[in-house]
């Protein structure tokens, strides 16, 4: 019965506001306080963790711990990094020497704020701060290891920053592996692991470790087609703006309708693999999933 | 007989020669390799690492765990994580936002081959890579937990983040205690790092961690200060851009005599923490002690 169509059982947008507010609230008490010195920086770090956004990853993360073992305590930490290291990738693809924008959701970014020399800083006191996080978490030291690698690996030149540098390098060109390729690292590589750090948190065999990476990597390729197709509609670009920022589109080889049904096949892809976990706390993950097909913001 | 003075019983230069070869040869494996996609970041990855320097950082990671445990071995991934974590910042540093500095050890700067945004990239990159390095080494997950616990610190919003920052706001600014902060937070915070590190990876107790850092953060203050006072003498800047690189020289408000003796007396600080430390394996902390404070480049 956990089909993601019938939703009456599960009140979703309940759920991701209750875990919004939550992710927000921990958020504001493990980033260091304003009058810390330097004052100055603290206050762009919370800045620019404090623009919104969905707070989709750490989210994800928590819910794939609570899957796994029924509670989602030992992964706010974890959480939290993956939120971290996620704002400093915007912090820095917001930079003049990238894709040099003035606003995210509706504020001016964090260089326009702050200038520029700050605003590198920011985002890589952020991304210290993200190990610094899970180092701190309250998990044993093999699963903080663990975590470290997985985030680690997710963040570096094989994950997100690899697939930023090819987006950077890709522009105007239309070649599907390509495109793939940069989805794949740029955007899914941090879904890949919010969801596997949240199964180490709660101890998973390895079987359930594969399950939540597939399901997350899947979720994330998803999200981005749908980002791309949102943010080619006339008058519409909320969406890109709020989540990720891609020069190469997947419409550059896809119509829409083919980039929809291929979004659909990873949500089923995703789906699929949450077939092998424990069903009784799978809910919000079933959920997630329906939630990012089917969004238009 | 560990006095410093007595050089005869341990040949410095041989073994920081050594020490340095070995370093490199460690980092052209532990990096990925160029034929890796994306190939471009990582060649800018090795660029960046293979300008030069002294590998002072690792070396003392090395040193410091040879003192506690009579081999460096366990410290091998740490010291890399060190130098790799130095090298981002230098990247960063030079960035035209921050530095702008085109060259560095007489070679073109990052931005200046890759440019500007792939050297954003490649510093964040490099910061990823450090903390992955320390999750692959083969401490236990305990001390692997320490150590990350100990870089991240270092490296986040009031380790050497948070020292640019100050000092970026600091130009043309002479205040004693601001200058220190700068200089204890930008520099000294890494050396400080690099030799608890090194006790760390050697299982070394709370009284030789101490002993460490003390050690460390001393060398560094010092090493910031002769740097100030290299870098100020007439046609002599090679010191500077080797490297640190700090707008708030420490000449605004001592005289060079006055810059020397304070070296010295942070110095002898760093040589007394040693005292408490076993003394079969202390000559490299000994010597290289002497190191900073008598170079001249």
């Amino acid at each position: 019965m956990n089909s993601i169509i019938d939703k009456n059982d599960f009140d979703l947008n309940r759920y991701l506001r209750e875990q919004k507010t939550k992710v927000e609230s921990i958020l504001g008490k493990v980033m260091p306080n304003e009058d810390v010195r330097p004052t100055d920086l603290h206050k762009a770090m919370r800045y620019a963790a404090f623009t919104g956004g969905k707070r989709i990853r750490p989210i994800l993360c928590m819910a794939a711990c609570k899957a796994i073992c029924g509670s989602n305590t030992d992964a706010i930490y974890p959480a939290m990094a993956i939120e971290i290291l996620h704002t400093y990738t915007l912090v820095h693809d917001d930079l003049p020497s990238m894709d040099d924008d003035e606003e995210r959701r509706g504020k001016p970014t964090v260089h326009i704020v702050y200038g520029e020399a700050n605003a590198v800083l920011t985002g890589d006191a952020l991304q210290a701060l993200a190990f610094e996080l899970i180092a701190n978490s309250n998990t044993t030291p093999a699963q903080t290891v663990m975590l470290i690698k997985e985030l680690a690996t997710a963040a570096g030149s094989q994950g997100v920053v690899g697939g930023q540098v090819e987006d950077l390098a890709a522009i105007g060109q239309s070649d599907k592996e390509l495109i793939h390729w940069i989805h794949l690292h740029k955007t899914a590589d941090l879904f890949y692991a919010a969801t596997r750090m949240g199964g180490i948190a709660a101890n998973a065999n390895d079987t359930e470790l594969t399950a939540l990476g597939k399901y997350g990597q899947s979720l994330g390729l998803a999200f981005q087609i749908i980002d791309d197709i949102l943010d080619d509609e006339p008058g519409n670009n909320v969406a890109t703006t709020e989540e990720t920022e891609t020069e190469t589109t997947c419409l550059a080889v896809h119509t829409a309708v083919e980039a929809k049904v291929l979004a659909s096949e990873y949500i089923n892809t995703a789906l699929a693999a949450l077939k092998v976990l424990p069903q009784e706390n799978i809910e919000p993950l079933n959920a997630i999933a329906a939630f990012v097909i089917e969004r238009t913001i």
